[in-house]
């Protein structure tokens, strides 16, 4: 029985990409005549949506990462490769990864989106986005080191530029990165410094549209809004920025401009799909809409291929109701389990009807004790939203060690208010203990230095 | 009566150096008539003893640092800057950082100790040593990357190359190192590869002296000795180090040279003095031994500046035995502590007898389970020292919320085996979630890719 088993060939699925869509396609696709190859340029999965806690603070790097090859470790059918693919042969049923040739007989793509500046890629250096672990790293340290330069600078008016802070784009990681820079300031570091009051710290978030939140219920914009005043934050709707240089972020609202003195500038606003999307339409004749989405078919797979599937924030899927679905984590999820059942039915001859997403409702949070939620059939705001957010990422971060650990540190960091990773740190700071032929410690923020400044 | 106190001037003590020296320093001049001034290049206290477990996976930056500003926020005779020292002018009293002028009536100096190459300054870039946070992440980048090398190599013998881990240096750094590698390797990673046996790694410690742990008791050494090879260490003592190229480690013992083929070479054989050190010397015309530390008085002050003080690794403060005291926590610690009453005593018109190191004796970690505790009067080894080791190192991080949650992880990590922050991070991956232009995804390890071995 045994070798007639292993004597059939199994079926190989390469997945590209172990965030969420990736993951759950290979978690579900557990079989003994499936052989699953995962392929990520990182070696963990992240749980980007509390990348944002990185950022601020309050968890560290490996708090929301998880090994992908732990996670996958008792999955005897699944291999794990450290690579980057660029492009594929759908007609030789190939995956190109770093000068190697993968081949498949199904394959999900699932390589998500990165920050889009709108065309104005030079902005990123001054307005960087929030994406990877590096990015969270960059955020915070910029964060932190603006306080640091406003506690040397002795100009009152370089010292606000360097207490203000605009974060650009109202959506849920704008509004969760704006009420914890508010937190940061009025209250885990308000005993920290000599010179500056950092209750004098001014948050401003930018909006182009008229509310906070579009994707949620016009009455949750609302409420979110309030919540955000009261935590300090100013926020500023139908607001376009219109130029970042260093500094200075220029705004219009109602066709009139405005210069905003701003020393830290970040970027919440829109995404586009990770270019493996664009390379795989150009080769098996695809579209992609304007964010450079594949759009895919009504069972995920890429037409004319049906081996191809596309998931998550790669993939443009408009056959529900005409809009294509949101980029958030539930709907990859949803849509790597959804392709994982398409292909074994398929190997039992059977098909499954079209993928439909079961949206069970979105929630963001705001500061301590401050959420909103949306269920569909209840909305609500508040302390209990903020219980109800909390237990649903605890519920969803994958390994149970970042499970347990994550929800003591937030208990910790509820209680004590205290934000234990705040620390600047990278590459640009010396490696040995001491540099030497630097003038300075660390690389001035966007070219310019905080020694020239306060000197 | 207060403003008869607020119209003398408060004596203004700068402490340069957050380690833990100063940070004791610091912590020990709480008094309504000193005003005290820490200076360091970082925003955080580093717990070097816990670094190496930063190095392999177990713990996050975070959790071996201490925000300087919240650790000393509620003393409020205490300012934090954040910058880089270069130089004094004892005449004039003033301290230079970053162009700006600082001036103090008492100075404490404890800028610590870095790695020493012992002249063969490249050699850092293929052996780094562990002193920062950054070190520390890029060992932990080399270690896991190695694996993920030996997975794609097909060439047995590279293979082999990538699985070699040789730790130069046989003190508590490279025993730590080594014991964690090998648990790493033969325990947490077992199950996570399709390719390579993890159990075939081998880890080698070189020592130049005839037994490893030279400061502990022989029989120590010996059974320290003993429980390394347990867990799977090669160790070879009386073993000369006298090359390091990319892939080959040259060693000499009894004469005879021998080349060892190994991918990842860490460094853990000596420290040098930071550079203020030598700065210093100069301008006061004292002098320094050959590690660059600076040669103190009895009471740790500077020959001809009573004002200036030197202490922790930064100093030679041989009074004692005649040898100089070792570079450890505890030593910095007293000495810090020793200086803080000396400057209050003064300012009382009163002395203190001179310094005197009170050594409690000495551990060092090897494992999971096992560790050697020397305290003079006992001498214990296996899981009780082990405890005891565990015991210790919390007690003495600074915060309390490290200290629960670093308890907690090592619980978690104790019964899982698991290592939560396996992540390869750091600024030569992408910021963004896409690198277009890099053919590879990582920067190659010394100049050669593991897409070309495995090609």
């Amino acid at each position: 029985m045994k070798n007639a088993v292993s004597n059939q060939p199994s079926h190989q699925v390469v997945i590209v990409g172990g965030g969420f869509g990736g993951l759950y396609a290979a978690k579900s696709l557990s079989s003994n005549n499936i052989q699953v190859t995962l392929i990520d340029k990182r070696n963990f999965h992240l749980f980007q949506p509390l990348l944002y806690q990185v950022a601020t603070g309050t968890l560290s790097p490996a708090d929301v990462s998880s090994p992908l090859r732990s996670v996958l470790s008792k999955r005897k059918n699944t291999k794990v490769l450290l690579g980057h693919v660029k492009n594929i042969d759908p007609e030789a049923q190939l995956v190109f990864m770093d000068g190697e040739e993968i081949s498949y007989d199904t394959l999900i793509v699932a390589t998500g989106a990165k920050h889009s500046y709108f065309g104005k890629d030079d902005w990123e250096k001054t307005a960087p986005g929030l994406k990877t672990v590096e990015d969270a790293i960059e955020m915070r340290r910029r964060i932190i080191m603006a306080f640091e330069a406003a506690e040397k600078e002795t100009d009152l008016e370089k010292r606000r530029a360097w207490l203000t802070f605009v974060v650009v784009g109202g959506g849920p990681t704008g509004v969760e990165l704006a009420g914890a820079i508010t937190e940061l300031a009025y209250h885990t570091m308000k005993e920290d410094f000599r010179n500056i009051d950092t209750s004098q710290t001014q948050v401003l978030l930018l909006e182009g549209l008229d509310r906070i939140l579009p994707p949620f219920a016009p009455e949750l914009s609302k409420e979110a809004e309030a919540s955000l005043k009261r935590l300090g934050v100013t926020i500023q709707t139908n607001t376009l920025v219109t130029n970042i240089e260093d500094g200075i972020v220029t705004v219009k609202q109602d066709s009139q401009e405005t210069k905003i003195a701003a020393k830290t500038v970040l970027w919440a606003a829109g995404v586009k799909a990770s270019s493996l999307g664009k390379a795989i339409a150009e080769c098996t004749n695809t579209e992609c809409d304007r964010a450079g989405r594949v759009i895919v078919e009504p069972d995920l797979s890429v037409k004319g291929y049906p081996n191809i599937f596309v998931i998550g924030d790669l993939a443009h899927f408009a056959h529900q109701n005409g809009k294509p679905l949101p980029g958030v984590a539930p709907v990859a999820m949803q849509q790597g389990q959804y392709v994982a059942s398409v292909i074994k039915q398929r190997m039992n001859g059977k098909t499954l009807p079209q993928f439909s997403y079961a949206d069970r409702g979105s929630l963001a949070v705001i500061g301590q004790n401050a959420a909103v939620v949306d269920l569909g059939f209840i909305k609500f705001t508040g302390f209990v939203a903020w219980l109800f957010w909390l237990l649903v990422h605890i519920y969803f971060l994958i390994e149970f060690d970042n499970k347990l650990l994550v929800m003591l540190q937030w208990g910790w960091h509820y209680f004590t208010r205290s934000r234990r990773a705040r620390l600047i740190t990278g590459e640009e700071l010396a490696r040995t203990s001491e540099v030497d032929e630097k003038s300075n410690f660390y690389t001035p923020v966007n070219g310019e230095s905080i020694a020239k400044l306060s000197s």
